[in-house]
């Protein structure tokens, strides 16, 4: 098996303000992201010759992307795998590419949650369906922050300066960041004394539910130059899904989510990483909950097990940091609008991989990662995507 | 761009007894599938690299077939096209298989509708989704019927024994189909004087609600013959998407349906097809009305236009005629669950190219297509496959 390291090239992105978009439905978000990511490849919307679509909750076909950007007949195919959608709708239109089955493609992501009052993810399902589990999202990831602070013996008050530290972080990156949903710096003193939304994960500990869409027009490397000089380039993409709730597994630790380590393994292994931490300039991960964001430190080989609460009290992974991770806000700030969340991961790393990053440019950015995260703890699809500036 | 003729190729399949399943919820039906495509492979779950999840209304996300297979952490996505759900997921894995990135793929497609009480189809969608039109599909294809008669001025009354015609064909092959939902044979007579569902088409026009599953195993083409000496080739794959309700085109004529023409001319072109009629020795298309079969074999040129009728009446599409079309009893009689339904299509295909039909088995079959529908006028996702037996 080969891997898809230097095989497609990333074009063009465009990626939508993000936040409550009461001004715009589904079919304009992705007018606006499509046609953004179309100019930026210098491209026309006649010229893409197959589409994926990557949507949780708001569209169900392809046939969406072809009405918003009015394309004829192609190819498009929609993706969902939970809160991971965008980033395997990228996958699977990089792999087309890759088999040299098309040579210029657009993937898309796109949700319209604020005016689903439920936020979509509580649509009813018809019997025989899967089900979410009755324990919402911030329920089922406080369980991994109290064992968390339980397996390496954390104090409550330290375990919470922690994830505070990250809000504050992802806070503070939103606010360089003109299309994130969320704009505005907090203070430590601010998040510990937020109302408790599932102990011990507070209010800032949690991300928004925004509207929002993204889009990428990727091609085969070989070909890329022909469209533009800094090109990106898909390094490794792992994606890894679990088969079973940690609720319902005796011997879940809840402190590991072995999908990410499966899935990190596979991108690096196919990006050719032996060093994550001093190998990648920034990533942006999958920041659900700060404790999210700080086993993903973990898992991703950032730091080591037990040992990223030290790196956060170091400032590792702030924009001036060895690391910078949620450079753009992460979900926490820039928003979460699921089908989309997977490629306004990839857009930020493509453009601090181009140095158009403004004021939270990570200097000489060459190496970047996203790292995507659906469903539930024991049960997620991870996927890890890393990205190269071209030598 | 490459096509992918011969670089893929099928080395197992199953396929779940469709109808009124009880006695399996949808990971049940997964498993039937799976480990009857997994034993006819002659491999273990354990050498699955990564799959394909075809699911409409059923299942969000690759995780169930995860659990079902009890795959642990490898990448699965899951994939949803309206009813052409189950032969999108088998491309998007085929282009991951031809990209090398994979040697060993299973692609799933499954639903449980009976027990959803609504098919599953009419799901509650929050604000800003995108949504079913107000006019349900029988009423939509009914459209069709009467615009063909009154194209090619038909006559009502020859016009629905032409209808009546294909679903005495497809209700006949249904009983030499073990697995098949219906399982039952009708007269024209019958067909007749069936209640009316929407005006010209009756009740036997119109295909079943099922539960089933049905899967596949694929692999590079260069390494199947380490599998089995009877494998099958992927030689064309052509999918297109419609961007707009016929109902809100001026000039949309409702005789023909481009995106069947659009799929079949990538799959043709791929195939080096260019005579389907003589060349292609069966079809397994998406019946989901009678009167969406008549237009299939003229969009799929295996009739003139307008000419459709005249091939019927000589029994053109008959198991002992020039092509056989639906021999399995197509969506008719073999049922419709609706991720599985392209899948159970490749399954058909599959068996009749290596001579295992048993009682439908059509003579010398050397090349089949599959052709799965999803949608409605205007705004069709239209997959069109075609395989071929080993040289």
């Amino acid at each position: 098996m080969d891997g898809i390291k230097d095989k497609v090239a990333i074009i063009g992105m465009g990626c939508t303000k993000f936040g409550e978009r009461w001004d715009a439905d589904g079919y304009d978000l992705l007018v606006e992201a499509g046609l953004e990511a179309i100019k930026d490849a210098g491209i026309e919307a006649k010229d893409i010759q197959a589409g994926w679509l990557g949507s949780h909750s708001s569209f169900t076909t392809g046939q969406p992307l072809a009405q918003a950007l009015k394309l004829e007949y192609i190819p498009i195919t929609r993706v969902e795998n939970a809160c991971a959608t965008g980033t395997d709708a990228f996958r699977n239109a990089c792999y087309a590419v890759a088999a040299g089955i098309y040579d210029i493609v657009i993937v898309a992501g796109v949700e319209k949650l604020k005016d689903s009052g439920i936020s979509g993810l509580s649509t009813p399902r018809p019997p025989g369906s899967d089900v979410a589990p009755l324990i919402p999202p911030p329920s089922q990831f406080a369980l991994a922050g109290t064992r968390y602070f339980h397996e390496y013996d954390i104090p409550y008050e330290d375990g919470k300066e922690t994830l505070a530290k990250i809000a504050v972080k992802n806070h503070y990156n939103g606010t360089l960041s003109p299309k994130a949903h969320f704009q505005k710096e907090v203070s430590i003193e601010q998040v510990l004394k937020a109302p408790m939304i599932a102990w011990p994960l507070g209010l800032y500990d949690c991300c928004g539910v925004s509207d929002g869409a993204a889009a990428a027009i990727i091609t085969r490397a070989d070909i890329a130059k022909n469209f533009r000089d800094d090109y990106i380039l898909v390094k490794g993409l792992g994606l890894a899904v679990g088969g079973n709730q940690g609720l319902l597994q005796d011997d879940y630790d809840f402190v590991h989510f072995p999908e990410n380590v499966k899935a990190a393994d596979v991108a690096y292994s196919e990006a050719d990483i032996g060093n994550p931490r001093k190998e990648i300039d920034l990533a942006v991960v999958h920041d659900c909950f700060t404790i999210t964001e700080l086993i993903i430190y973990e898992d991703l080989g950032f730091s080591p097990r037990g040992q990223a609460s030290k790196d956060v009290a170091e400032g590792t992974f702030t924009l001036e940091g060895e690391l910078p991770v949620n450079t753009d806000g992460g979900l926490k700030c820039f928003g979460h609008p699921i089908g989309a969340s997977g490629i306004r991961m990839i857009y930020e790393v493509y453009k601090q991989l181009q140095g158009k990053a403004d004021l939270r440019q990570v200097k000489n950015a060459r190496l970047g990662l996203t790292h995507n995260l659906g469903g539930y703890p024991g049960s997620f699809s991870a996927s890890v995507a890393v990205f190269g500036a071209r030598d």
